[in-house]
């Protein structure tokens, strides 16, 4: 099968090979080396400050936003969400779950940030604020300069879950005064899912520090202080850091993030100048790399997706809810090159030939 | 590397092609037909009640720990714990955080559960008993029959971890009275580590419904919600689930679980058997099949490991603490076989001869 679905992405075969390997014991120095290793990459990658740490939690995307908010944020925060799907809303029931104050920005689907937006919340006390940077369900990429300038004119804790769009695009903590990145390992990393990824930056450490987490598995500051001689507290999915190590040292060795955020926007540009004069449309004028929202204009989206898995072999990303017979996503991230692209718009062609894609 | 470690432990070659394959898209009823599968095998495989239920974490043995505490526990429950070691002590911090009502039954290290003991526990009003089966800390297999009478005498509920022990002794949930089966992907499982499993029936089920869980991730009514569809809430290590039911299968073909427990109980009597000569002594009386202690009688047991890892490619299970100078842990669960057994005493053979052990 072809994957151009959101995540599990396809590997790379170095990646898959690790995959097919016996799991190593990992309680010894070899292992922690590749966790020091991982760590300083993912810093690298994200530009992260110096002091900064980063967790890898053996869990998916959620896993690390509720470790976030249980661990970065309390009872006296006054938080701040974008809420333009169903990501945006996960944000939303966490902090409500574990008693965080906070406000919604709630926008439309497929509705971007504005200035003028923000600026109604300009100096009401907001001390955090959370954001999908991609909301994934509706592939609206948000404006991250708006929400930076906004964040640093008021003062406000910056936490950006990039689970979608680490390494499809550009991510620079320190320039944009972010606090938290959260990723995980199935989106543009290229690896299997289980692994989430939380970097925490040097005033994150600080509210980690002060914080008290009412959880043993999601306790922050014992991940940290294991991190620090290169371990988990508990037995994590180690196969899986070993991809990871695998392909963020591809990744570095290929000329770094900026070569592969080039790469995926290649890929993302390319497919989207080639269905132009297909029966579809992109509605979404402020998309990311990693992920196209695709409409059709006379088909059902559902009959589509069926139809490209079950008589080409392809996945694309299905839509749930009220969209789903309207929409479906490509995603642009993992292991995807311009041939593959022609063989998705062959297969849209071949579905217009043959009358179903109308 | 030839691995006798606790976990995570070595994988058929079929479940390690599995792992070097691409990850496929989930969301579908083929993934979910699989999940179906690998509920019901594990149903099998601990004879659970026709009406229970499995979930399967994404995350370490301590999540679904963690989870099974916050979900079938409450502030009402007065829970009595096995605590002779490690893992004992991980379920006492854990009812202590989240403010569950708790005693211990504190046993010496090596010490096994008396009737005696559990005597003074009667009639005290006990709701619930929490156990490591194996405590793999210290080796021991706790007497589960001694265990099970007590808590059907007092109406206590019981939960059992059998992380270590799953596939390598005897577990009949439905004989035995137990109502919480806790185990892992990296131990008899012999999958990567990353996926934990938990059973739960009739009256665990009940426990979850009426209870109210402050976690997102670790919501069991959620986890069962969405898999009446064979689904997760969210990205599970999709990759592990299907190396999972590629191992449940083989299980089932090469004649079920007791097959796999007489398998698992002959490697670990051949060794115990083999050491006899050797300057080794086995001191606990009460083992379960997973794992033996062995400690060394005029040699550090760390420089045993280290020579048994750098000079013979063999990897032991070092033991933490005081006790890592004086024991070490040989695993008897994953694709081991007779021939690696020889490999091993082979390799203390040459050791006693070189005089490093003595």
């Amino acid at each position: 099968m072809l994957n151009f679905t959101v995540g599990p992405v396809m590997s790379s075969e170095s990646v898959r090979k690790i995959g097919g390997e016996q799991t190593p014991y990992f309680r010894n120095d070899e292992f922690s080396e590749i966790m020091f290793e991982n760590e300083e990459l993912m810093k690298e990658f994200v530009y992260a400050d110096e002091d900064s740490r980063v967790v890898f939690i053996t869990g998916s995307g959620t896993a690390s936003m509720e470790a976030t908010v249980m661990n970065v944020l309390t009872k006296g925060d006054k938080v701040l969400i974008v809420n333009g799907g169903g990501f945006g809303q996960r944000f939303v029931d966490l902090c409500n779950l574990h008693e965080i104050p906070n406000d919604e920005i709630q926008l439309d689907f497929g509705q971007n940030i504005t200035e003028e937006l923000l600026s109604n919340y300009s100096n009401k006390g907001y001390t955090a604020f959370l954001v999908n940077i991609c909301e994934t369900s509706s592939c609206v990429y948000y404006d991250l300069d708006l929400i930076s300038k906004f964040c640093s004119e008021n003062d406000i804790f910056l936490i950006v879950d990039a689970i979608s769009s680490f390494l499809a695009n550009p991510l620079n903590m320190k320039e944009k005064n972010i606090d938290v990145v959260i990723t995980g390992s199935q989106k543009a990393l290229a690896c299997p899912p289980g692994i989430s990824i939380v970097v925490l930056g040097p005033n994150a450490l600080k509210r980690v520090e002060d914080n008290k987490c009412k959880s043993m598995y999601f306790d922050l500051k014992d991940m940290l202080k294991n991190g620090e001689r290169g371990q988990t507290p508990f037995t994590p999915a180690v196969t899986i850091l070993l991809q990871i190590n695998q392909r963020l040292k591809e990744i570095k060795g290929q000329g770094g993030v900026e070569t592969e955020i080039e790469r995926v926007a290649e890929l993302a540009n390319d497919f989207r100048e080639r269905i132009k004069d297909l029966p579809l449309e992109i509605k979404c004028d402020c998309l990311g790399n990693s992920v196209t929202g695709v409409y059709c204009i006379n088909s059902n989206a559902e009959d589509i997706v069926d139809a490209l898995k079950f008589d080409y072999n392809i996945w694309v990303n299905p839509n749930g809810g009220e969209i789903g017979n309207k929409m479906f996503r490509v995603g642009h991230i993992g292991d995807l090159t311009l041939e593959d692209n022609d063989k998705l718009v062959d297969a849209f062609k071949d579905l217009e030939k043959r009358g179903i894609l109308k």
